[in-house]
């Protein structure tokens, strides 16, 4: 695994940390600042611009519950300074997909774009390498 | 609207007209050759690879009574060799709105990633620039 690639999937972790613990100033970290960005929830029309991304964050983290999202990376694509990645997400009801893209600034992979939506299922998860 | 922008519109348009013609050496076209690509359909699993992309295309085509997609564009992000189009798609009955990634390759634009899911709605079409 290179070191763009790892550095890739723990931008994509973090950004489901911070929705997991519903911490805001993690989420802010998560999305890029010089670059456009939008995010697409499940169901939802386009968010456009990080004012507009971040106030629906917020808006999420007052207002939910709580609850986990589990997630499991599909597919990570790093191409110079952008990636995306492809990830499964399992709210508990319906399945879901999302594409989150990253770009490389400031020495960080930060998201510049989320778009989650329903899938047919979650395969299951490769089984973790074990020591022997 | 710089050289690069338009580029990209042409190359998402070329992909909607690909669809909408049914055009299997149109398709085949539009994406990208030299880098991995991904595409999901509104609800299903992702594909991965050009072989999976591109076999789905030939079914939908040869399945497809016809039918036309209308789009239109929400955003268009382009940064450096890499872009992204919010795309509204209107297959007549439930709204749509997709991702679509282009990378610059061998001088053209080229998608590497589709994925369309619900919307809520789609806005009016801006009005057409009028010459007086």
């Amino acid at each position: 695994m290179s070191e763009s690639y790892g550095a890739v999937l723990f931008a994509n972790q973090a950004f489901y940390q911070a929705f997991n613990s519903r911490d805001i100033a993690l989420m802010d970290r998560v999305w890029a600042h010089r670059v456009p960005v939008v995010c697409i929830h499940p169901g939802w029309d386009p968010l456009v611009g990080r004012e507009a991304v971040m106030a629906t964050w917020r808006e999420i983290f007052a207002h939910s519950s709580g609850g986990i999202l589990r997630h499991q990376e599909e597919r990570t694509v790093v191409d110079g300074d952008h990636a995306f990645v492809i990830t499964y997400e399992d709210p508990g009801e319906h399945p879901l997909v999302a594409t989150n893209l990253f770009r490389h600034e400031e020495g960080e992979w930060r998201m510049t774009h989320h778009h989650a939506g329903p899938c047919q299922s979650i395969p299951p998860a490769p089984a973790e390498p074990s020591l022997q």
